[in-house]
This record gives structure tokens, sequence and C-alpha cells, in this order.
């Protein structure tokens, strides 16, 4: 049974020492804690690390920390969304996004050419390099064959990209697939739409990836789940672990709650009932939002595995 | 300018002077009469009018209604996840579902076969008895011919089935495209699965379906959009309008809220930035849980639709 | 075992006919109808009810709807803040508040003399007229006594009042008591001070009115609490049913959520715990905004009350 | 204009640094940073700093940095509910809160004589023992004088106590007010009202405190406020300062959005209407759980302001 316990500061606190302190002041900094825990335990474990996220977080400065856990030998398995996929090369090339206002008078935004996401500005440009770069590269990938399963096609593409702080070229340096169930929701979808207009053979094969996923655990690993945000990319990383006998560790990240009935918003109760998480897991759920939460949590787990020697 | 006026109760109000009353009380309440307003002109404009909404409100009652909605002539396009088109295909063969609580023992519902959705459940039966039909379904669809776009697909399947309450049915019966860009994300991707299996020809080809939802619309055409809840739903129409020019009417409905740069949260505002939503556009942003939002300001716009003799 | 429906419109659907067609939709709009029923409930049963509000709902158009149940002899006793209590009184000499718009320049705002709560506003002159009038009306109440608990004095500024649409004046009219544990909160508060530096001798006698409250009703009647948002307001009254033995019925509407450990978000589940809510309560807990949730829900209930003859 | 950055954590991180880096995130994360800078700048700026919460994070384990924080000369004024008080004194003699989980089955926690607080626990025994004791407190209070000013009260209360991790122990040691506007919202009220029933000359001058507290500051000071959460204490410290001409720097930290007008989810911007906020001033609005938030930005900023030689 544990304690509630002032908080008190002391100077040079470092986040490791924040993150046990969270644990004794209750509500969601304890889950905070409960959330390093459990990330600590299914990399000691042995287990298939699966991190999922939304698009906006590789728009934030949280790119280059997904990059570094897949370099760390953290994440087993990537679920995103495309516009991840589209911002990582983005930046992989160069492009910086700018920290703005959340209140802005978008229509002057729109005028000077510039995408709000939240409080982070992309400039049109950024967009228009990008473009020019991505055709040349699902030229080289057409060239290779023309039946492309996503994951396959990301993983090319990571292969072509040089920048550490990339996701999708530490993901293809230490082979860790990256999973992307709606591929053509983006500007990488029109893309994919202007090659198969010049060459109607080429085919992206999102079935061929299904398998993919699904195959990527077997019912004897341990299955861990670290799942920022909500959408298609976490239901999509709980199917293929249910299909392979469920999670035994879980972590969900959050702004959304339960009471709308969203997937989102679902909790790891709401798991149990499906067997997508089974009954003697060990999980968290955090609510707030993942620019920080994550990062705290992360932190505090990383810290212990460095010490055991656990990272690589 | 508009006054806030007291409201009163009187015997026997109706659901469209209640809507109407709402504009006056203020908060949310006036948003929700705003938002009825914009569905009405979109109507009037005629619009090509797309809704977009996520699978769990396919759970819900609200399936009915969309269904309805589309024998109404009020939707030209669906953008929804797989989980939508599963539970509309296991209804539309009797399956019931149950209105449970949020609070369950998760355990002792998996122990008895009950999967959860927030306060709804879903037997497995109901999930075996579809994967039954879906099988079979698809081996039909394979006989016609090998590579399938995802909404010519959706609208074979909704052309076997007889519920004047599907929203598969309806689509079929009105020519209204189904979009689901995540087709693999749920039970039927793992059949789409063991259909390749058996014959590696078979290909989903969901590129082909982008330029499907594309060319669904021109830069001529109004444009309007009903976004329930978000994810790669929301995001993938208002996708498809940016690149025919944008749109001229948008309603947001949902719980997420703009402060963590989610797509779900995204408000209008943020939209015109992207040119998402075009500059003098009449939008509406509705905060609040769907199941019963979306009935209240949709009642309030049929009625004037109906009124004015503008429905089918 | 009760079944999920799908929703179908009708030309002329009633708010009662939508409150019972919300119930078998799930998620919130669930809620809605339990809600609903539970204040049928709780006014057969002949309890005594709780209403409680927070200022914002004042500053709407919920004001008249409060009145309105007071009237119809639907509440016996109000908590309020003082906000409720300055604005019902402002609205009461012909003030008027006005819709405008959450996105706004508030510097643009201020130097207009216009003062913004969410999407609504009030005008300086609106505040300037009231000081002129609470000023005056101050100065009768300390000719009668120099003592007053806090309800007693809302008690004789609603008897000064002719507006059926106030919550004071029929409050006073049917000797609802308004209690408001935090008088001071606001101009009210300055003028409560004004008065005490010309008569040292008058004193606010808060302590009075807690038994004030508490005694209003007693361990053998049964108790129903209809709270809207949190803080103090929905506090208080759950504090005094608790010390006459617990609530027999309790609806929550609120925005906020359990997962902050917060009274605002605290469910009545986390009440049984503390005896707030008796183990046998029927009890609803509905998520959105009040603007629309309560008038729904009430409307519903008041519906079905008229019909059985339970109105006044 | 701030780019976003690639956060990489290395080993070792600070707080200090995980706060600096934040700001370079987006989203939430850069208004961590954002209010961590604002806190320092009214520190370094000499301006009178109201520190406002409610009582559940008195529950929680912030309350002994709270007292901290009083103790290090950073909070000039206390505005709190009358539950922290309760919970303070509590803790003061040595009663113990239990770090339990949200999802609970609260019938059972009832019998066991336990309440529930979000995922904190109290037992009815601390409440006991709290009631013994206030009792005879407020006696020794009556026998010095019969009209307290509800400040004056609390700080005579921190005179009796003595553990240095009491928020009024710490208040009363460095003359700073703790001001309580809803004084009779709990088990203390209770307590109040018996000490009524036997001296009737009892009386808690709460207008009185009214002028405490908006003479506290004057159009002269330099004022800033960091307000966790909101309801009450939130909207007293605003109003106080805005009748000494307002606020010169604010942070808010708060889960309420601003959709629902509440004053809980009132912004920085809303407040600049009102003349609440100056037109000039420095802001900050921090979304998340304050468990966590808190610790993050006022660590940050009591490092820096440490490394400056501004820390007692």
């Amino acid at each position: 049974m544990k304690r509630v316990m002032d908080f008190r500061w002391r100077h040079g606190l470092s986040v490791a020492e924040l993150v046990g302190m969270l644990g004794s002041i209750g509500f969601q900094g304890s889950e905070i804690t409960r959330a390093s825990d459990v990330i600590v335990k299914m990399k000691k474990d042995g287990a298939k690390i699966f991190l999922t996220f939304t698009s906006n977080m590789a728009t934030s400065g949280l790119r280059g920390f997904f990059a570094q856990l897949i370099e760390l030998g953290m994440v087993h398995a990537v679920v995103t969304t495309v516009g991840s996929i589209e911002e990582d090369i983005m930046k992989a090339f160069g492009e910086e996004f700018i920290i703005g206002k959340f209140a802005q008078d978008d229509l002057e935004l729109h005028e000077k050419g510039i995408n709000r996401v939240g409080n982070l500005f992309i400039r049109n440009e950024s967009y228009l390099n990008f473009e020019d770069r991505i055709g040349k590269m699902l030229q080289v990938l057409y060239r290779k064959k023309q039946r492309w399963p996503v994951s396959e096609m990301i993983h090319e593409i990571g292969l072509m990209l040089d920048d550490k702080s990339s996701i999708l070229h530490q993901a293809a340096g230490k082979n860790v697939p990256v999973f992307c169930p709606g591929v053509t929701d983006g500007a990488f979808g029109f893309h994919l739409f202007m090659l198969q207009q010049k060459h109607p053979d080429f085919v992206v094969d999102v079935v061929k990836d299904f398998s993919n996923i699904m195959f990527s655990t077997t019912h004897d690993d341990k299955k861990g789940l670290i799942s920022l945000g909500g959408g298609i990319s976490k239901h999509h990383a709980i199917l293929s672990c249910l299909l392979s006998g469920g999670l035994d560790y879980a972590v969900y990240m959050t702004t959304a709650h339960s009471t709308s009935g969203s997937m989102s918003g679902a909790t790891t109760d709401e798991a149990k009932s499906w067997g997508k998480v089974k009954d003697d897991s060990d999980v968290a759920t955090v609510i707030g939002d993942v620019s920080f939460t994550f990062p705290l949590a992360m932190t505090g787990a990383l810290e212990k595995l460095e010490m055991e020697g656990l990272l690589k």
C-alpha cells in the first residue's frame, strides 16, 4: 500500500528522480510513473515493442526522439499515419518547422503560405520540396518492382535518407518495420496516384502488409505496446497483437477520454474485454498531452534501463 | 447582433423548435444551431456533401440514421473506418448489439464472450457470423475481378445486403461511394489476407481509390463536409476536397480539443491556413458527444429542408 | 437487456420522442435518457430537489429555464456562485447580453468596454447599472437588520425584483432558498465591503447559512440533486445532503472528467465511497456542454411529468 | 522565430534541461516552457505572487510542494477551497493518504470506511481525528475574539501546527495570507456551525476578508498569478487583482477547456477583455493534469532562480 508523499523540490533534480516522485503525488502523476515502470518491464522481459503515434507528433520535436528510441533498440515495430512519413522525410531533407501560436489569424497565415498544426507552422515550400523528392523516390521504387507492400516501400525510402534523427532512416537501419495502414491519406497518396497514372501496373499491396504486421510477432513472443494518441495507428497495432494472442504490456498515452466510446479514448480495461490485452498484463493509461507526458515517462524508463545496461 | 434569450420550456416542444432556441442560449448550444444552419445552407446550395464518421458511431444507433440520410439524398460520399463496414454488415444480417455500462468487470465480459465499445456490447458470435459471411462475399467478388479499389468492393457488398437501415445498402442503391482509406484495419483485413493467401493475384487497389475520391468532386462543385469524430476519415475527406479547391461548407462535431495539435481536434480555423476550408466558407465546430449532438443538429436541418421541399 | 436501435428521423419529431430514442443510440446519448428518467423518478418520489449551477450558466439563456423550473415546483433549493446572483439581477433590470464568438480580439473588446464569457458578451454599462442598484438594495437590507445569512439576503433581493424569468424572483415567490457559499467572490462582494466600511456592524453570516442548508432537508426526506457543472456549488449541495443521510437520486451534468481527481469531474461512483450518494440510489452522469444537455434531458423529464399531471 | 527541434534523450537529463527542451517540441510542451519562463519573470520583477489551487491538489503530494514554495518566498498570497485547509491540517497531525486506483468498487470502499478522491484514498478515521482537533482549535480562537475574518483564522491555526510540509504552518511563519472565500463548504463549516450553536455571537467575517485580499496588493504593485485548476479560488485571485489594476503575469494550469464558457476553462485571452490581465502582460496557459505539469514547470523556474541567487 503506497502512501501519498509530499513532493519537495531540490536543486539539480533529475528527470529520473522526478518521475519516481510523481508516483507518490497521485492522479495522473502516478500514472506517469506506472507508465514508465511498465515500459521498463516490457523491455526487461524481452517483449517485442510496438510504438504507435499520430502524425502531429512527427510534426513536433518528438520525431527525433522516436528515431533515437529505434536506434536504442527500444522499438520493434512502428505504426503511424502517412503524415508522419511525409514530415519525417521533409525534415530529413532539412525542412524546418516553426513554433508559432495556437491563436492566429489563419487567413493571414494562408496568404503567407503557412500551414498550421496546433501551434506549429509548416511552410508551403516544405511541401513543394517534399513533392519534388518523393516523386523521384517512387520512380526508383517502381523500377525495382511493381507491387509494393507499404512497409517495404517505407523501408526502401528509409534507406535513401541520411539523417540520424529520421524515423525512417533509423528504422531501415535496424530493420524495424514501419506500418502505415492508411498510406494514401496524404500528399504521399497523391504521388502514388501520379505514378499509377503513368504505370497502371503499379500496385500498393495493403493486404500483403496486413500479413507482414500479423506475422511480425508470434503467439510465443511477449508483446508490448506504447500507443501515443489514438486513431487507426493505435487500433492497428492492437489488432495485430490480438491476432497473435494479445498484449502482455500496454501503455496508452492520450488526451481522449473513454466517455464517447472512441478507439482513441478506449482504455486498457475495455481492451481486456476483447482479449486485446491479456488478463494478467501490466498496463498504464496516462491522460495528457504526449508532447510532455511521453518525454517524462520514457526518460524515466531509459534511465533505469541504462543503469542496468539494457540499452544498446 | 444576436441577444441571449431566456430559454423557456413549453409542452410539446419539437426538436426543430429546440434547435432554434439553443442558438440564443450560448456556448456550445449556439454552435449546435450554427451547425444545423450550415447543413441547411450546403444542401440548398447544391453542394456535394461528404459525411465522415468513426466506427464507434456505426456501433451505436446512429448507423440507421446515416443510412436514412443517404436515402434522403443528404450525402454524396461517405468516408469511414473499416469497423463501420463490418458492423453495418453484421447488423444487416440481424446481429444485435446491447446497451451496457461504461464501468464493467471487463475480465468477466471477456469470459462471457462479450466485447465492449464504451457502453455498448458486441458478442463474439456476432463476429463469428460476420466472418462466415464476409469470406463468402469476398469469394464472389474475386470471381468477378482480381483487382479492386476499396469503394467499388464496398459498393458490391452493399448490393448484396437487404436492410433499409444499412449504410452500405442505401449507399449502393443511391450510388453514393463509401471510402475507407484504412481498409485492412479490422477483421475485414484478415479476410482479405485469407483470400490473397489462396489467390495471390488478388489485389486491393487503394491508389485507384485515391483517384476515385479525388475525382468525386471538381473545382466547380460546391463542397460541404459533415465530419463526426476525427481521425483518418475526417482527414481523408478534407484532403480530397482540398485537392479540388477547398470546402465551401464545413461542420465538425467532435469531443477532441485543439490544444494537442491533433487532426481530431483541429478546428475549421486551422483548416483555413491550409486552404482546406475556403476563406469565405460557412463553418461550425461543435464540441460534444456525437451520439446526441448530431441527431439534434441534423434533425433541426432536416425539418427546415422538409418544409422547403428539399428532401427526396 | 436493452438493444441498440437504429435512430430514424421522422418529420415533426418532438424533444420527448428524441430523448426516448437517444437511450437506444448508446454512449452519452444513453446517459441523457438515463438523466431524464432519474429526474422523473426523483420528482415522482417526492424528493427534495437541489439544483446547482455555475455562474456562466446564468450568463447564458439557461437562466430563464432555471427560473421556470422553480416556478414549476421542480426545485426546492438552489446552490450557485455569486456571478449567477449578479447576472440574474442585471437581466431582471433589463440588461441584455450578446451572443458573440469564442475567437475574438480580446484587446479590442476591452477597448470597447465588452467583457467576454466564452462566446457571450457583457458590456461594462451592464455592470455599472448593476452596481448602482445593488448598492441601494443593500442599504435597504441593512436598515432591516445588521446580520444577514446569505440565503436570507438573496431572498429579500428576490422580492425586490419583478421579472418572471428571474431565478431570484421566482425563488423568493416560492420560498425556495438560494445558497451561495462564496458570496463575496464578485462585484457583489465589493458592495458588501462598501456597506461594511460605512457600517462596521454589518455582518454576512455564512455560518448561519450553513445551518440553513443543512436543515433544509432531514434524514427522512428523499433527496435528489441536479448538478450542472462543478465547483463549490456542486460540492456544497452534496455535502449538505451527506449530512442528512446521503442522496437518493443524483444527476451530474458536466464537461469535466474524473481523471484529475477534481470535484468538478467526480462521478456518482466516487460519491458512493463517501456515502454522499446512497448505495441503492438512482444516478446518471452526462459528459457534455450543459447548454444543450440540460435542455434536452430536462425537457424529456418535464414532458413525462406534465402527462402525468405532476407539474404545478 | 523559434524552430521545432528534435528531442533527444541523454543520460542524467535534469528537469531544468528537459523543461528547456520541451519548448522546442511544440503543442502543450511549449506551453510548459512558457509557463516556467513567466514564473521566472514574475519573481525577478518583484511581483506579488498569488497561488491558487483546488482541494484535490492538497489531497495529493503537491501539498508539501506548496508549503515549500511559501517557505522559499515564491508565494505572497494563497487562495484555495476549504478542503485544502482541512487536509493540510490532517496531514500536519500525521494522517496518511493512500495511492489507490481510479476504478474501484466504491460500495466496498464505503463499507471499509474509505473515501475516494480520484485515485487517492482517505480513511474515515482521518476525518474523525481531524474533527476532534478542529473543534478544540476553534474554541481557542473564540476565546481570543468573536468576529473572525477567514484568513486571520487560518493564520492562527497555522501557528498551532508544527510541520514544515504544512501549507498553513509555512504561510503563518511567512505572514502569507491564505484566503478561502467559501470557508463553510466542508467539515470545517460544520464545526464553525457547532461553535456558533454554542456561542451565537461567533461570527466569521467574510466581508472583512474581501477587503483583506483586495488590499493585499496595490495598483503600484506588480502582480502575478499561478492558478492551478479552476473554480472559486482562481476567480477570487483574479478578481482581487482586477480591483488593483490587473495582472502583469499570469500562468493558468488546468484540465478545463474554454469551449463551455466556464471560469475553470477561461483563458488569459478572455481575461484581457475584462482587464483582469493587462494588455501587455506575460501569460501562459497549460492544458493538462497539474499533478505533473506543475512540478515540471515550477522545477524549471526554481532551478533558474536558484542559479541567479533569487531564492531565499
